[in-house]
């Protein structure tokens, strides 16, 4: 017996019971009990206490039995509708329906119940990078790109620019949640032949019944003309969100791992956890690292769904159904082990401002390099003589330091000595102390973006308090 | 000199006018004009006569002058600014610009216009498909699930079925639209600092800058907290939104390809085009085949631009850069040709109407036996006599029908013949007709297409008169 | 608790076997073995019978002890250390090892052993290609290229070219087998310190050590100069060779859903297995579906393993841990169903003759059109007459087709009608009968691959009377 | 007109020749040439003149007056044809050929032969690890693992590690040229019928003449059974060896990246070249940045011929054609391009020893604190204790230095300050200088590469003296 990896080792409780068996029959019994209630108010006779009766066992799943019905029938839907209803007593489930109509509106409800477990996860990831852009938003760091320093910039700035790669993927999110519609109750090829036949040929109740469901379900509308089976570019839709969605915590696990590198942050440790007893420095940003895979994974699955969409052959095949067994839940396990890992992270995310501060000392006198020459043009020098002489004596300093000759980034000092400069050393102290300030709207953007994640926490206020489960 | 064969053999003039060199060229100077006319709003000193200046020789765009400067300046931004500039005869555009403000935002600005582009003509697509959904909502086909004869559907119901699937992606287009912010005038970690530097530490009104180009530009809103640059999961968005788009047609061509093998549609040819010379009878699906490869190409694509998002090292390093140059326009000059493609596909569109009754005749008494054995049993037959007779003569005329025995399915005549069953041939024949009214809400849902495509184009109206232009 | 899908549903237990956490232990063991003879070999001070007692107990796997043991020591690999000990009565193994010796060549054996497991199953399906080749090398067919028909063909040597194209990939998979190189015994950075440390310095040792471990193992070669971790490209180069070897039997099976479309052939059923209750003539390719669906799952785990590729950081990280240990495993589960489905499929796979002649009869006229131009000029017609007089029919021909006018290609007798043509029908029936000779090379195509094929079979002999498991 | 960009801007000439339009003219004529050499020996009567009238001229390339034949034949092909003919005086080209038995092959040796520039290309870069390597093989460095800190190691070994994943790959580029099989002249439908026609139904001569072409052509062989085209998944297998060729470079172009955050090394720059005039510290990984672009964007290729794979339908459709046009050229410029960036940055590759020596400094005790413990042991201090004091100093020492309280790793004099550990300073100052020993085997898996570098270059001699061109 091989269990699935993603979900023993990673995913949380909550996703698992959307995508077990056991959950996944809890689902059809939902909708079942949806078409019934649609049915009845459509003038299909069903008594209100069949629908009671049904939603009273409805939770009682035994797979077991339902294995052994499968035995007999040799027909899995067969099975399931046989053992629902000698729970209930009664036998009013699944008139009209084919098994296309239980399993493709089941499988979109799976999807939609992990999409809101995904949200309210999101929700509190961009209230970690919240919390942690504004606990750093006074810590200047030397911002880098290629990798290299470049201006000054705040940590929490820093933090906050990943929280808006999440914070743009959640419009996304958002939106698909929105924009999520059901196949509907359709038949055999997708033209609500059975239903029509039930309502005796009444074109408006085989709709109606549909809204019904719809509303019912909390889906917001139902597809209009499909086949067998919905479009499967709009599951290449669900996982290329959810793909959207793990990029900026990936982004950000990538910066940290460079960060743990240079000894600037780190992913932290549990309480009690240690390094390699052999090697007690050893902080490994195995969680980090971990996010960086579920990214990797998570591509791949949309690879697979992607391979589905645009494949469509007249009213459906299955050649998809193998694929989405497998991609579908596996998408679900892998960001919902994402967002666990990363919330994780964020709690004991641990930054060392020594260290910060040294790398802001080492490299602000260069960061300063434009300011000092307008200063010295000011005061009277000629502009090519100071941009040559702060050139030389840059670059002698970044090999003197490089070569370890001099511990501390001297070019002020240099510059005072230099006759073509003309400034005094503490003028060029001054103005090197001033390269602190320039993080520009820094701060405001950090509010900005914490308005905005103010703004998702009070629509989705239990994101509020959601802590991640342990991981491994 | 090798060109770019998507652009050279595929893509519109439009979609290539915005990524030639010299369409980027006047783009960016659309953004240094707004640029300009926002710091002036903003109280920076520039003469309205500047600004007309240069909006007056925008368009005045000569590469080999250009390529001449960056010898000399040997740098490509500062040698469009001073192009610009001599043209105009002003020196004002580039005030507290950095090289990534101008190339982000321009390269924005074209996978905007780009994305504009991409929806009048899925707007005509989607028309399209709802003209040929009207055009044969009456010619009833025979659906086909697993490939195979399922049940009675309308071709109209099948077009219109691929088009809902464009539907779905559509509404994905007109989010993706609505959402697009622009990276902003942000400098060269994205603290904004040089803007505020020339606004005197003013952080309103580079705030205020940004909205300005924002509504210069028509781009609805301006990122907030990003580094160097934007993230590229927004790039990727945009290629996953492409291929979502690309999914209708391709399975809609796929369906049409295994059509023309059936001989019950086909591509068509323009006027006057002839099959092979040798194979007169010879109708290839050339276009449907390039249909789906531009969807191959879409998904290559979209892994380009999936392989950048997540991996944002701090403020941002170019290992995007070539991914950039390659995936961007080419994503849009495939779907471009694809959408070129598809629109002259529909104008030839040929459906064989005799090949389609001859096989709806051939297979309609299989899809009525239930029906058959409802009214046997309600004739007083025994309802396992007549299952067991049905499933003997049905087993027996598909073989006869596979054998060459019989030309014709003549199941009703067996039956008559079989004394369990007890219907007489011009009941069961009667039976067999009505089978042809069985395609359920196939009509409404080919109306609600309508409807809904008849609402994007009261919104797009330039979409009702496009015509593709002459493919190759 | 969550079953891997691809495990449960589709892969033989010979697969389950190699990645079962049982499995794994074992080939963990198995390793520890060959390093302790290795050690004894050139000195270590290892006594026989502590060799022969774990190698007595390897076998004996209790996941509940190991369990409880790794609750205690808090380390999985120190756990199953203990365990193994304990049952041996010895303490002998992992001597100078780290935990990553264990792991990675662990993993690298159960990849190698996969390897061997579809080598013997790709040999039995080249040999299925083999039998239905031969069989059908007669039955003459109409060619389809564009999906339309093109020039005669034989079935055996359509079937042959599928062939063929897993022929290829086979070559690729022995190269792939032969080529395998383990990472080896190297230590925590990959410069074998520490069994250096053991060997007290001998540099010699360590590499003999690593050689005798690849002879126990039966993998070719060690890699040399490999960090923590071996080179991630040769786990994307394992599963890139899987996918190719899935290709061939992909086209076939995508080809064999349309031809049951055309009903000319069918993937079969199982002995009892009928269609449809409703429909009897319904007989779908949901295994072929299955094996394209299967190519497609391999595409995404290939997508997931070139993720990893080209990313290592300095010695070694561990954002692949995750990926791996879902990528190897199911990519194997998939291929290893993916030829369990094909062979399966092979051995049910029919023919529908009768209906093939109908088609060959249907085509052939149009296919002779070039030969009988010939025919007419030689016997004295004007070559543009004819060709004109051809074009002409053969058109009328297609469209009386279509139009059901008639219900046989006539074109031999409009031609035999046509004073331009001036050949008799008798004359040009005969024509016609000999367009069923012009397959070329088609049979002795069939016999080269037939004794590719025969050659694979010697050297592989117990592919010979390998049977496929039942399939669901 | 837009150019390529991966041609225009990264490829080289050697490249770009194959791919242009001439070149593959040229490769055409070729092939004709070959078939009508080929053709003599076997009996068909071509006067020698002939063919020698033709090779005289082939390399003469009008493409304009290609294009103009082309507007009166309406067919490209028999454009080509006929200028050929007209330029050699002479019409014995193309017999008994159809168009796709040009294409095919021409195509294949266009791929044949930019295999052939990358297989000398890789060459040289190995040669550039192995300099590389040999160059820094005594420089120590602080291996890194999770991007920590882990063991001692060499440069020259680091350098070797991703030499050796590239020397894998070689032997995959290795394989593929070996086995590299064209399709040969077979037809329409592959049934090789109308050279068998030309031969007079000879089979044997049809197979010889293949065999001759392989022959002339270089190309190990012919493929046997294939339809209108060779599988597709043949073109997949050439890019997934492109992308395992870029891999071992791409990891250490990460590397290196990282490695000039760390200040310890820098991708260089070529002569004259400054970084930004405001940060004259400046020194961007471009370079190293654009070879992990292009990792990405072989990526996307491979992905996009894996979309070909597998889904061949019956003998072929042309829903390949628009993908191979795209992603063919550009997979070979895309790594061309790559190696031709790489080789550069070898030759610039700057190491920084004084700050690789202050990192060994920093980190060097502890990475001995396991010889102290057990040194300390042998000493009489009991191991429990020993322990414990090891772990309380360590952890002390690295938040002091993380504090900047201390600026050198003072943990020996911590420890010889502690009776706990029993050992004097000097003992423990020897221990720590002797860590700089701890590499093991990396010498010798140096020394290792290098013979099997030396190997290639024996076998491919022009790749020791291939220099790149000049990049942009």
């Amino acid at each position: 017996m091989i269990l699935n990896v993603l979900a023993d080792r990673y995913a949380s409780d909550e996703m698992k019971n959307i995508w077990s068996n056991e959950g996944r029959i809890v689902l059809e019994r939902d909708l079942w009990i949806a078409v019934m209630k649609a049915q009845k108010e459509l003038g299909i006779e069903i008594p209100q206490e069949a629908i009671d009766a049904y939603e009273k066992v409805k939770d009682n799943v035994d797979l077991e039995s339902i294995k052994q019905r499968e035995k007999v029938t040799r027909h899995d839907v067969k099975a399931r509708i046989e053992e629902f209803c000698d729970l209930a007593g009664y036998q009013h489930i699944h008139k009209g329906m084919t098994s296309r109509d239980l399993t493709e509106n089941t499988e979109q409800l799976q999807i939609y119940q992990s999409l809101l477990v995904i949200r309210k996860k999101v929700s509190a990831a961009l209230l970690a990078f919240d919390e942690a852009a504004n606990k750093y938003k006074n810590q200047i760091i030397t911002a880098r790109t290629h990798n290299v320093a470049a201006q000054p910039t705040s940590l929490g700035k820093r933090i906050a620019m990943f929280g808006q790669e999440l914070l743009e993927a959640f419009k996304q999110l958002e939106f698909t949640i929105e924009d999520f519609s059901a196949r509907g109750i359709k038949g055999a090829v997708g033209t609500g032949l059975d239903q029509m036949t039930l309502f005796e040929g009444d074109m408006a109740k085989t709709t109606q019944l549909e809204e019904k469901i719809a509303k019912h379900l909390g889906i917001s509308s139902i597809l209009n003309a499909v086949g067998q089976v919905y479009p499967r570019s709009l599951d290449f839709k669900i996982v290329s969100t959810l793909y959207g969605l793990s990029s900026g915590p990936s982004s950000f696990a990538k910066t940290l791992r460079i960060m743990a590198g240079n000894e600037t942050a780190s992913e932290g440790f549990a309480k009690g956890q240690v390094g390699s007893s052999a090697m007690p420095h050893k902080m490994n940003s195995r969680s980090c690292e971990r996010i960086n895979g579920f990214h990797v994974i998570l591509n791949g699955y949309m690879n697979m769904l992607a391979g589905l969409a645009g494949d469509q052959w007249n009213e459906g095949d299955v050649s998809c159904s193998v694929v989405r067994r497998v991609a579908l839940p596996d998408s679900f396990f892998a960001v919902d082990g994402l967002f666990e890992t990363f919330l994780t992270v964020m709690q004991q995310f641990q930054v060392f401002e020594p260290v910060i501060e040294r790398e802001n000392a080492y490299y602000m006198p260069f960061l300063c390099t434009t300011t000092i020459m307008m200063e010295a043009v000011k005061n009277g020098a000629g502009r090519e003589d100071v941009h040559e002489a702060i050139k030389e004596h840059a670059v002698g300093t970044l090999l003197d330091l490089r070569s370890g000759k001099i511990q501390k980034n001297d070019l002020a000092q240099r510059l005072s000595d230099d006759k073509r400069v003309g400034l005094t050393g503490s003028h060029l102290e001054q103005i090197i102390q001033q390269g602190y300030q320039l993080t520009g709207c820094a701060d405001i953007q950090v509010e900005t973006f914490s308005n905005a994640v103010a703004e998702i926490i009070k629509k989705y206020p239990e994101a509020s308090n959601y802590k991640p489960g342990d991981i491994l």
